[in-house]
């Protein structure tokens, strides 16, 4: 069973990554870029074969490495 | 317009990142974890009204800045 976990910073922390890559798109001539956020995206393969059991793990998965649940919010995705 | 772009290195491309969060799992008692990837997103939010348009943007984005289109590939999905 394969999952993939998006994780973003939630709204109102600052995204000084998000940040640079809007100045640096600006700097090479893209216009109308009015924001930007970068999260990231880890993707499972799990040995689990029941699809709601393994959406379970994961969960707990980020709760306890994954995210940082004070300044992240994650989404969990089993594909 | 808000388009959500996926970079992900290559197959066969060494990850340390997800080889370090799958062994972090191991020590945390997570079991039938058999592969980990780790990538990165990032959400744009543009001007540009159009979803070929932007697409096409997004895309010209990618190539120039957000992958280093060597090791990694990237999706764009517009919302």
């Amino acid at each position: 069973m394969r999952a993939k976990v998006t994780v973003m910073l939630k709204n109102g922390v600052l995204d000084p990554q998000g940040e640079a890559v809007k100045s640096a798109l600006g700097a090479l001539g893209f216009a109308g870029v009015d924001a930007v956020r970068q999260g990231k995206v880890i993707e499972l393969d799990l040995a689990e074969t029941d699809a709601a059991a393994a959406e379970a793990t994961v969960r707990d998965m980020c709760e306890k490495l994954l995210a940082n649940t004070v300044i992240e919010s994650y989404g969990v995705e089993i594909l």
